[in-house]
């Protein structure tokens, strides 16, 4: 089987720095983060905006690839679901996807809000939001 | 760098066979397409239902990594924009990120509508699109 390569284009810089410390949705009380892009694709985000709500991918460098099925929210009340019908980081691939918003811009550093990833995790990439126009 | 290997979890079948003529969002006349999953993945996916809108990941692998900002939708007329403000598959990382509604499920196919990647794109994930609850 084929299998492709991610560079990161970036890492999150964040006080949380403990899996079992993040919430589970950013929406649920994440500290301010920062992203700290690669100075060499400053061309790539130079058309970001404080204040825009972008989608963030990232690397969930710690998630358990094997796994196929979880209690959603390690919640064992929960019956067992499938993964692609839950945001668990463990996954096959553990993509994290992520709404936030732009709060500053300092050169290739982005700070964001809503942003529940720990401090370290990879970043691959920065969308616009689900929209018509782009 | 680190890098990290990402590893298809399946593949789009579609009609559509040539990256110009892909539409460029699903809502803008995609065809039926399918997403034919690994046999030994069946355990992830077993909780997907038919009409439930996804989000769908995909590796663009035709897209050109090296590039960092575009013109919008091929239109010269417009302002060249860095890719992350943009949903060019040209970009660092060619991750393409689609909504789409489970039209049927056959074993371990899905049937999808509005999912404009060309055919034999690699999937990378499947995730619930965002909620509260989850």
């Amino acid at each position: 089987m084929q299998t492709y390569e991610l560079r990161p284009i970036g890492w999150v810089r964040s006080p949380l720095t403990d899996r079992g410390a993040a919430p589970k949705q950013g929406d649920e009380g994440a500290p301010p983060a920062s992203i700290v892009i690669r100075p060499e694709l400053a061309e790539a985000m130079a058309d970001l905006t404080v204040g825009a709500t972008v989608i963030v991918l990232t690397w969930l460098h710690e998630g358990d690839r094997s796994v196929l099925s979880v209690h959603p929210r390690d919640d064992m009340t929960r019956p067992r679901t499938g993964v692609f019908s839950t945001r668990s980081q463990d996954r096959p691939n553990p993509v994290g996807l992520h709404v936030v918003t732009i709060t500053g811009i300092d050169g290739t550093t982005l700070d964001v809000r809503d942003l529940e990833a720990i401090d370290g995790t990879p970043v691959i990439d920065v969308k616009p939001v689900l929209g018509p126009e782009r």
